[in-house]
């Protein structure tokens, strides 16, 4: 009657040495939060619907899995919406809570039910799952790690200035190098649809020129003209499309187009402010670059924006992005807490790491070495030599049967063990070890003093 | 329209403090998992219906919470058992995937469906939360971290008798004094329920001794009695709960009683050879205690089986248990693997190490310094520092506004900066950094390596 296991689509085991790797990242990342003064914080799987439900437009919406009530989950379902199919209201009679979606949300959240306890600014980092009830494919997944950094409660520009050096820092740290940092700054989105004379249709605006990556510039024209955004608007976007060159210049190009608009002008100066300042604390291996067709998806941006590309020979999207906004904390009721925060793409760096084989081999490796087991008396007198270089810090194994020993050869070959230890009947007379390297063959007859001198090498 | 935010009964926030503090305590099992030779592996949070019902008893299966299919989850639904209310049905008609209730069946599922890439014996660890629709109350949660080791693919003894060297090392790494790991042998029960004709009843006879702690003598003898068991052989356990003195002793007492059972003496043999080994290779701060009616309530333990009890000072319950299995991937269709597994209750041992008072001290600390802000050309001479100082490795921050100076103080007090640093136009003109110490208020005019050596201490 054993029913034949399997997973939930979306979802994966990880492998030992893919924890490894994984931890690693994670390592790094955590290493340079902590360096730049943030705090780790941990908010619960699932939260409340009435905390999540409405913040992520209808699609987010959809995608929340929601947890049946437990109990009798019927007892407060309406017949009539049950006859009607009607599975918005009974969605909402039969559940009370869902998996968070994001951490951006349940941060905002944490901040507004604790903020009596925070000293502001406050900075944390979150390195959590999150899970959507996406449609899987490669690379997607319905559970997923976010590793998130925010730092709320200031308007000052040195954050941002902060989080490129922090990006920086991590990806010069795991040794991928030709990252780029994209930059631009809603503010100068808000003026450039000022300058058109499509202000009231920012979102539309913004929507359409965040896919230039995916539908190309005619895609996005269209796009654009569809939603009602006017030909000759369009046409004057012609100076951003095309601008190139490097940072100030193309912020020339800006400060053209921009002169008559209060916001964006501003939005050019804040990025002035942060590319000097990167000039003077110049970045290890990763570069800043202004895309003034940078957009990003989320509503809530309101200032700086980010995303980060991988190096050109891998063929991937972004690694990382985020963004400053104003009013995060606003739809739980705590109002003017701007906030500026980042995130690594976990899922994508391990990719960009193992396409460029830049994981450190030394992840590989588990236990140092293997004792062989002869049999009960051999094997109690290695458990003593195991249990002694354990203390003394040496990760080692022994064999738990006395099988074959090609069996248990195998075994350590299988687990990549770099040292086999072999104590039978002469060994144990004369208190001494033979010490196997199992890559060049090696053997030598070595003292517990001295197996232990040489494994902890 | 902001919604006032709270948490879904059972759940918690965790603050940066109790983040770094469990993840010391996480940090101090890994690194003895490692040692012991056992490798991390993770399971999606959620797995099929078909993986965990069944698995738990029925309570367990009450207490499983289940993810509302996305999409039109009515459409499978049968409106007759709408109208019968029949929960039961229509839970599996509207659910198909289920959040793990523990790591113990996931992780049968996994030796399972990886069986050919795996090399047994297979050791593997796993840190994750599982979820539980318990009724909360204090200490009880409906989400909390499992932190299981298990060893699968060999019956040898010597597996045991690393898993109590683990413990003792970890909760020794700790600095937890006293600590006490409880052995029994499941083989022993079974001889005893052999021995007073019970042998039918054995698992009643199991559930009601597992209940000794919280119920005493009288209680279990009632619960006998109710389920059947003959107030005659209830008699013959005298012995078993009036057995005193130590080990060995113990172990005459059950010698006696146990002659004429096989597998009773089996279950002898197998503590007797345990406790030579440790005899041989002493704990260093636990001490391991023989507890004849340790019954623990799993039903699938068949050998040895192990719970930890915290110093006696601290009153709370176990904070560790395990035991060794002959037959939990079976249920997957995978016969004969015996394993032996143990678990650590991170929750309880958090308690503990606040209790005691021996979370170490630099766990509170954050960053090193904070520079105060004053004025923008001021920041931006110490963000320079601030920028030089990480890149030696040194968490240090700046204040990011020009607030009042009281302001910044405050900040620096609350966060517990062990140091402040002062650049204000004097500094910047001598090109020097005035370091306070927040402790003893001493100041000092620094050059910036002096400062760096002060704060690199």
């Amino acid at each position: 009657m054993a029913t034949k296991p399997s997973l939930p689509k979306g979802t994966r085991d990880f492998s030992p040495l893919e924890v490894e790797r994984r931890e690693y990242i994670k390592s790094v990342v955590t290493k340079n939060f902590k360096k730049y003064g943030f705090q780790a914080i941990e908010t619960p799987s699932f939260e409340n619907n009435s905390t999540l439900l409405g913040k992520y437009g209808e699609e987010g919406d959809r995608l929340i899995f929601k947890l049946l009530n437990s109990g009798n989950f019927l007892k407060k379902t309406n017949p009539e919406d049950y006859k009607n199919q009607d599975i918005q209201k009974l969605g909402l009679q039969i559940t009370e809570k869902s998996l968070r979606y994001d951490l951006t949300v349940p941060f905002a959240r944490y901040v507004v039910m604790h903020q009596n306890e925070l000293d502001f600014p406050f900075k944390r980092y979150q390195i959590q799952p999150v899970w959507r009830a996406d449609r899987p494919q490669k690379g997607r997944y319905r559970e997923f790690y976010q590793c998130d950094a925010d730092a709320v409660g200031s308007k000052s520009l040195f954050q941002e200035i902060d989080f490129i050096h922090l990006y920086d820092d991590v990806f010069t740290n795991l040794k991928i190098k030709g990252v780029k940092i994209q930059v631009n700054n809603r503010k100068i989105l808000s003026g450039i649809a000022e300058i058109i004379g499509a202000t009231h249709q920012l979102i539309d605006f913004t929507v359409a020129l965040d896919k230039l990556d995916k539908i190309g510039r005619k895609g996005v024209e269209e796009e654009m003209l569809a939603k009602g955004i006017t030909q000759e608007a369009i046409n004057q976007l012609s100076p951003i499309f095309e601008a190139s060159g490097n940072f100030e210049e193309q912020l020339g190009v800006l400060s053209d187009l921009l002169s008559a608009s209060e916001i964006g002008k501003q939005g050019i100066e804040e990025l002035q402010f942060i590319a000097q300042a990167i000039e003077k604390m110049p970045l290890k291996s990763a570069s800043l670059v202004l895309n003034i067709t940078l957009a990003r998806g989320l509503d809530y941006y309101t200032g700086c924006i980010f995303e980060v590309a991988p190096p050109e020979e891998v063929k991937l999207g972004s690694i990382g992005g985020g963004g400053r906004y104003d009013d995060l904390t606003s739809i739980f009721g705590l109002k003017d807490v701007s906030g500026v925060g980042i995130s690594f793409g976990l899922d994508r760096i391990y990719l960009v790491l193992e396409q460029l084989n830049l994981f450190p081999e030394s992840l590989a490796t588990g236990s140092k070495a293997l004792f062989i087991n002869f049999g009960e008396k051999e094997a109690m007198y290695c458990l003593q030599a195991v249990h002694h270089l354990r203390a003394k810090g040496v990760a080692v194994e022994l064999y738990p049967d006395a099988a074959k020993m090609k069996k248990q050869m195998n075994y350590a070959n299988k687990r990549n063990f770099p040292f086999v230890v072999l104590a039978g009947e002469s060994e144990l007379q004369a208190n001494k070890f033979t010490l196997k390297n199992m890559r060049s063959g090696e053997q030598n007859l070595f003292t517990f003093e001295e197996l232990f001198a040489y494994l902890n090498m």
